[in-house]
């Protein structure tokens, strides 16, 4: 795969909510498998609630029954995979100071939101990281490297608390309704159970 | 994999409501997959209408945004697995006659039982069998082997329609809330998805 293909092919889009913790599993896969593809990971960061307006739906970790088996599930699947997993004390969070961190360093620097993003989510999943404080996300900012005090006006712009809330629009327009949610060439994909399948429609196209 | 061994293995649960789009899918792979590791399957239909009141949730397709995607899925998988898929003109339907059918049956003869069941649900996802129709369900059931009065007779019993719904009420209150939904050995695994993970439980036991 060279440079050149790479270019040509349309980026994947991986939609997350930062309190999901299947979107914490595919995160730590998405960008090996669209490597494999010769694409790159366009990180798309949003809060589920919007859709669940209009699903009338709840948050797994807010649905009884579910939740219970989805904290069950997301330890069997940290065992399998190896990987460290531990729910938040206060879980699930919205994130909105999250959301808007990474929009705004997006602007400068899409490959700089795309780490941040990452180190957010396993921060949530792993260290407690709060992700309704601002204060949280500009110190874990800063220790990749980006201005904290930047960082922390960008999360009280108005102009990118709009942009953020439009991604989040923009999603359930599209019929995103789910967390993690990838597009492929405008295929939709929920869960991270699809990831295979993603895998597969990337290897072969559509079928 | 001698006889003995099987017998000293417990069954696969299988949960399913039969107008559930991925418990088609997973019924069609069921068998295989539990023969493969010495293990039999024990059929349980039921409804998912009891597990929505708790979880507040609606079935898929008749959920906004997740209908659509649904029946996008369940299209994408049939073309994928190279087997038939088409929904039912009037879907979904609750199907009380089909369980009680299968639980009747199941009292006289649990393989037969378990072959209505998945010829229910075959039904269901390729000719539109009309799962609420006690008379389409006993005609099916003549197709099979088995007395058309004799299992017209099933389906309005009493005892029949109790059995039914307690077993209903036993898989809500052991958490199950989707379809298809499996135990192995106690353990609960949610969705078609899930399969490979099954398949990998039954391999190595817990991990």
């Amino acid at each position: 795969m060279n440079a050149t293909q790479t270019q040509t092919r349309a980026p994947i889009e991986f939609w997350l909510d930062f309190a999901s913790g299947y979107a914490y599993f595919a995160a730590l896969e998405i960008e090996a498998l669209a490597e494999r593809h010769g694409r790159s990971v366009v990180w798309r960061p949003f809060t589920l609630g919007a859709a669940f307006k209009i699903t009338g739906a709840q948050g797994l970790s807010r649905t009884p029954l579910k939740s219970e088996y989805a904290r069950h599930d997301w330890q069997r699947l940290a065992r399998l995979k190896g990987v460290a997993f531990k729910l938040p004390e206060r879980h699930p969070k919205v994130g909105l100071p999250a959301i808007r961190a990474f929009y705004h360093l997006e602007r400068k620097d899409p490959h700089a939101a795309a780490r941040l993003a990452k180190h957010i989510i396993t921060g949530y999943f792993r260290d407690d990281l709060d992700t309704d404080d601002p204060h949280a996300i500009a110190r874990l900012a800063s220790v990749l490297g980006f201005d904290h005090e930047m960082m922390l006006a960008g999360m009280i712009d108005p102009e990118i608390k709009l942009i953020a809330r439009q991604h989040g629009e923009a999603a359930v327009a599209r019929g995103v309704f789910g967390s993690p949610w990838i597009f492929v060439d405008g295929e939709p994909f929920w869960g991270s159970d699809r990831l295979p399948m993603v895998d597969r429609w990337l290897a072969q196209g559509a079928w």
